[in-house]
């Protein structure tokens, strides 16, 4: 799967949360890291999306809103026309929000949900035939734990490569992950033992359920 | 009351629904029309918007945002800090849409409310301590009949205008319109007599309340 990570912010370099994230999509095969710089060349950003299987929007909220550059970018470079051509494909956000989450509730500090925030980018699916896909938020990154951060790390980096969520794709990530180092062939096998039996195990009760 | 109507559009000149506006805006007394024009200065727009009682965001969606002229211009001017100076004024959206209005549906062609895409501005008078004034939302000006459009201008004088839509602030804003041309004194003078009547019937009910 090829991702597209169109990231707008409009002072990246001095965001500890965006070279993170730089970093992180570094390790992922198939994710080209885009950060807007205007002026656009309209037919280089549209060759990039076509490219694309999952396009992601990654940006904080200015006063609740993308910062301009990426409605400036919609305008300019997704036009009507050219939407056509980016139906089938995933669209999703990866969110970084400087306030706590529990301030996006209806009677706290900004009374909104960030559902109701991100409608803009659901209706872009909406109307394009894209499949949206959950997503990412991240808040408060500058108060999170190295713990935290190597969670984040994680849950980045399967955002940007798998397809879907199920427990199987994820855990076969994790093989995936840990059969490239020497030092964890062990623990891959032992997971891959594990994948193996819980695979006959769901035989076994579907088997069962079928003789009811 | 002084309001300002903070007008962004790329194409200003090139739209008719934003010509409209703009006639309709000089006839009344204290609306200060006022485009967004790049780059901002921004003491200027900042005296601006502490001399008005009522601000007005008035845009269309360009794929369910506003132009990108407003978040870059909030982003600029809007600081936090000088929010604090904007608390206790009222916040208001003039939207204009293209598409019809029950395209704005759960299951329609874009999926999300209205509600849902102004929330942006909802959460901006929510941490601000502004008061949030509902929108006056406009769909396809375009394919509006010219009493359509002479109702809509009413509308729009209106929530430039009065402080509330109180059935006898609307009242007297008629009476207001009235007074002033010279072949409607009469209906002016009609409409104050009943609103007189009015104002004496609910005298008679509070009182007949008061006595059980």
């Amino acid at each position: 799967m090829k991702t597209l990570i169109v990231v707008a912010h409009p002072k990246i370099d001095d965001s500890s949360s965006q070279a993170f994230f730089k970093a992180g999509a570094k390790l992922v095969e198939d994710a080209t890291w885009h950060p807007l710089v205007e002026p656009f060349d309209v037919l280089e950003e549209r060759a990039l999306l076509m490219e694309a299987d999952r396009i992601i929007l990654q940006f904080p909220l200015y006063w609740y809103q993308a910062p301009s550059s990426l409605p400036k970018w919609l305008n300019e470079v997704w036009s009507v026309d050219f939407a056509s051509h980016l139906q089938g494909k995933q669209l999703a956000v990866v969110l970084t929000l400087g306030r706590q989450l529990q301030d996006y509730q209806p009677g706290a500090a900004v009374g909104v949900t960030l559902s109701d925030l991100l409608s803009p980018y659901v209706a872009l699916a909406n109307t394009c035939n894209m499949t949206w896909v959950p997503p990412l938020i991240v808040a408060q990154f500058a108060r999170m734990t190295e713990a935290q951060r190597q969670s984040l790390l994680i849950r980045y980096q399967q955002f940007l490569s798998l397809p879907d969520t199920h427990f199987q794709t994820i855990s076969q990530w994790w093989v995936d992950q840990l059969s490239k180092r020497p030092e964890a062939t062990q623990i891959a096998e032992t997971l891959k033992e594990r994948q193996a039996h819980l695979a006959s195990l769901r035989q076994s009760v579907k088997e069962a359920q079928g003789d009811e």
